[in-house]
């Protein structure tokens, strides 16, 4: 396959089939780019016989749109057609599931470029450990996209920062050129989704400070965002925990600057009532990505010395509504020894 | 009325007819030594047709019990049959209530006792505010006892520590006769229910512990008591917010002895799962009793300086959830200021 610059057409396989997933395929496929194929799992017989129907505030109204491939499982590459790339947009869960040994069939070593399109902070690291001779791209998503059963409503448009998250083993011309390339096929359907940065550790740590905040005490409290800034919550805790967070990224050395908690708090208005995707995650009785999202952020705190009270009161709170979600799921089994370890 | 030791009977106003009261109504009126006057809201028109069903550890099967009187609100007493007793089984929630304004209709300035049968710590001083002539008594009540349209099932046995709460314009001798008298008609039907204390304060400290921890915790968690435990709770939350309440305590005057988290956390075994009032609460949409159960211990560690970093975080992530479920019930509306101030 060749595309309109008589480039290979990119292989790329997409890891996690919801909101985010659909999307990145549409525009990798819109691009004319780069082929797709779509690792789909509780939807995937419905759209293998309907496709996908998608409205979508960048790509407008898709009936039935399927990307080059459907697949139920992670496939096993092949030598000779090796994945270019893999696009992980799955939740991260790592109580119950390893991201690295869910993507490995498909990873080619010093070949196949992995693309993070995740929530959370230094998600990168287990990454790189397991495939060390591979370029990890990380890309912190603020799409508003929703999938449920093939129907996808993209509210919020795909833009985000994309980065290479550096790996000491490798050229970093090469994770440069992985990295521009990825974009290039991503924004060539004409929209500039994925903007190119050089340290996407600043921009992950920006959105730690809101997801760190907003989306775990709104899921604590079972408050939308506009109504725990209104019941008191904004200065007991969301501006408190927000300084906090910006005091672990200073420690690790990303200033993240002195207006960054009134920026965040005035970014998030109380006119307009959205519930928090964590939040939504305990309504519906899922498991949230605490540990990505804070968890991570706090053992930072801890190997930097940085005292984070309130962060750390959350995460414990959230820990123990985690359990609860996991075992409600069946995905563990009801503690039965009482823990005498804190596990930040 | 003469009773058997040819005293007149007591006069008794129970305010609260749930199972706390509806039990103290029954010990009272079976010792022959005090009438009851039952103020009953939502099972007011039921009780007045079939009386109380009653199944009582401490007094076997009641059926179609009442009172001597029943009424639907507080009565205004006569100069000419004050009460003697009024005793409050209400649950306090002084966001929405005032218990003294509740009362104050039947409160005769100068002869009737007030007795609080509630829980928290510091709740008694509000009282002796509203009513500076009048004894206070007060009694954290252990019973296990639940109320739902006249049906009562009792299944822990109702003994309690009773004490004077002093105020400091009574004398102690007239103090001291109120809570032996009240005591003896409690008891006079056989059972000690009612333990006669020297420092009341000393016990609500004790409960204060449990309840401002294990209570809290759980609502805040949706975990019961054993799950909470088991899943890691007990070492993050539990034991180091008893040793903060204990450290109020102790600087409060009230030293409750280097065993009691050991002690506290075994008296609530993982072997017996149970959803702590204040969960039970939550589960049903009901407002909780933050402020009177974990605000005022709190007030007291800021006025003595004590540190409480995990209990400060308790109340604040419990206020919020106190504030959806006000909103909810219609108690109070959608706070629409953002409050800057913190309430504790």
């Amino acid at each position: 396959m060749i595309d309109s610059n008589h480039q290979p057409k990119r292989r790329v396989l997409v890891v996690g089939a919801g909101g985010v997933g659909t999307m990145a395929s549409v525009a990798l496929e819109r691009s004319g780019m780069a082929c797709v194929t779509a690792v789909l799992r509780s939807n995937y017989e419905t759209v293998m016989k309907h496709g996908f129907d998608i409205e979508s505030v960048d790509h407008g109204k898709l009936s039935g749109w399927r990307p080059t491939n459907l697949v139920n499982k992670v496939p096993t590459t092949s030598s000779e057609t090796p994945f270019d790339y893999v696009v992980v947009t799955m939740k991260t869960i790592p109580e119950i599931m390893n991201v690295a040994e869910i993507i490995a069939p498909s990873v080619t070593p010093g070949h196949t470029a992995i693309v993070l399109l995740q929530n959370g902070i230094y998600i990168e690291p287990p990454i790189i450990n397991a495939f060390p001779k591979n370029a990890v791209l990380s890309g912190p998503s603020y799409i508003g996209a929703h999938e449920k059963n093939g129907h996808v409503v993209h509210d919020d448009p795909d833009r985000f920062h994309l980065g290479v998250f550096h790996n000491d083993r490798l050229d970093k011309q090469y994770e440069r050129r992985k990295l521009e390339d990825f974009a290039s096929a991503y924004n060539g359907n004409g929209i500039e989704h994925a903007i190119i940065v050089d340290d996407i550790i600043h921009y992950r740590w920006r959105k730690a400070l809101w997801n760190g905040i907003f989306n775990t005490m709104c899921a604590i409290t079972q408050l939308d965002n506009a109504a725990i800034r209104r019941s008191g919550g904004e200065y007991s805790l969301i501006r408190p925990g927000m300084a906090e967070m910006a005091a672990i990224a200073a420690a690790d050395g990303y200033d993240l600057g002195k207006d960054i908690v009134e920026e965040m708090v005035n970014a998030t208005p109380i006119e307009l009532s959205f519930r928090p995707s964590m939040l939504v995650d305990v309504d519906k009785g899922n498991p949230v990505e605490i540990e990505v999202i804070l968890g991570n952020a706090l053992r930072v705190a801890r190997k930097k010395g940085v005292q984070t009270p309130i962060l750390d009161n959350t995460y414990r709170f959230l820990k123990l509504i985690q359990t609860r979600l996991l075992v409600a799921r069946g995905h563990i089994d009801q503690p039965i020894d009482i823990p005498t370890t804190d596990s930040i």
